[in-house]
């Protein structure tokens, strides 16, 4: 559930207070990243669909590059990422399903020096991270061709609102029901902006590696 | 985010306050089930997890099942159901990531007759779901071999918590990194008692099935 709610609000504007809250420490996030030239990207989407791994596997090609991982519970992921040689810190958020901007704020606390490039790899979810701004420049959306192609249809917020949309597991494509045709189709009905990439076993990770270091300014 | 929160308490009780009504509301429909003499399942699990592909394959074996759908959008899982012969309620829960007791309760006020098995595929979600009680007789939550082996210590509430766990997309094993020891390992630690089963394309989903219709008083 949703712990992070500090305010005595009345009923009818308690979700409007809560995020209110959220942005106002999310654009002091914002301020601090463009002040140190750092690029941030919220990383997000359902569990399992291949976040960690596809951070593994651009590893070598980010330079500069901090994860902040978001879990609710244990230090899993941030240890992947430090057998890779990336320096991550774990944010366990005990029952709430998604990260909020004064969790990455607390995160940003215990760095020494700002890095050039900040993922944060939210927790696995389609739905709450949506609503949530972090600070960051970019959100990326991952989707695992397991997961079936009409997810847009039923977690439509966090597609709306992405700049880059994911499709990862292409390799299981040959055993799987899955239309790229019809999801792709979907997303665009809902974002005709969105930057698309597919990943796999057997795609290079270089085009999506590439768009991300294009960005850092 | 959470919007169902009409309580207007302090900050410190504020998720208590938000949870003891629930659980009252949950009291009550468990209450209208055990009257009605129907057994209801809360069935959980990742978005695409296989959740509406097991009421489907179970469909035929369950006599009269009822299935309430929960999806922040859309009506595509209530509409498999009614393909395949199956009675379905759609709950639409906008920008909520879980069903809450009080969504259960308005569902079942469209019914007029109360059905033997009643069961409610809950968002695609990890996190949230395992917080709130809809009056459920019995938790199943499913997890597909492509979401890793790992998230039971991810997402340790929702496993602690279920009377059963169904492992599912068994057929896609061979092509995917997935310990099926270390996985129901990791689930026992949380939940010696949980009930286990294993489906996919090619596994039997009888037992699941016949562990169901044993429940029914």
């Amino acid at each position: 559930m949703c712990r992070d709610c500090g305010c005595s609000s009345q009923p009818e504007d308690h979700s409007d207070v809560l995020l209110a809250r959220n942005d106002h420490q999310a654009q002091h996030n914002r301020h601090h990243f463009d002040h140190s030239h750092t690029l941030c990207i919220n990383l997000m989407g359902a569990p399992g669909c291949g976040k960690t791994r596809m951070l593994e596997r651009m590893a070598p090609e980010l330079e500069g590059l901090l994860v902040v991982e978001g879990d609710l519970s244990g230090e899993l992921d941030a240890q992947r990422m430090r057998r890779v040689g990336i320096p991550a810190i774990q944010i366990q958020t005990g029952q709430a399903c998604h990260l909020d901007a004064h969790m990455v704020h607390e995160a940003l606390h215990q760095l020494d020096d700002t890095p050039r490039l900040l993922i944060v790899e939210n927790v696995g979810n389609l739905a709450c991270p949506a609503d949530f701004d972090l600070g960051e420049h970019l959100r990326v959306v991952a989707v695992s061709v397991t997961e079936g192609d009409t997810k847009p249809e039923k977690y439509p917020a966090i597609f709306a609102g992405a700049d880059a949309v994911v499709l990862t597991k292409l390799d299981l494509l040959p055993h799987v029901r899955f239309s790229v045709e019809s999801f792709w189709h979907r997303v665009k009905a809902l974002n005709p902006s969105a930057h698309t990439f597919e990943i796999g076993a057997d795609q290079d990770i270089a085009p999506l590696a590439t768009w991300i270091k294009n960005n850092i300014t």
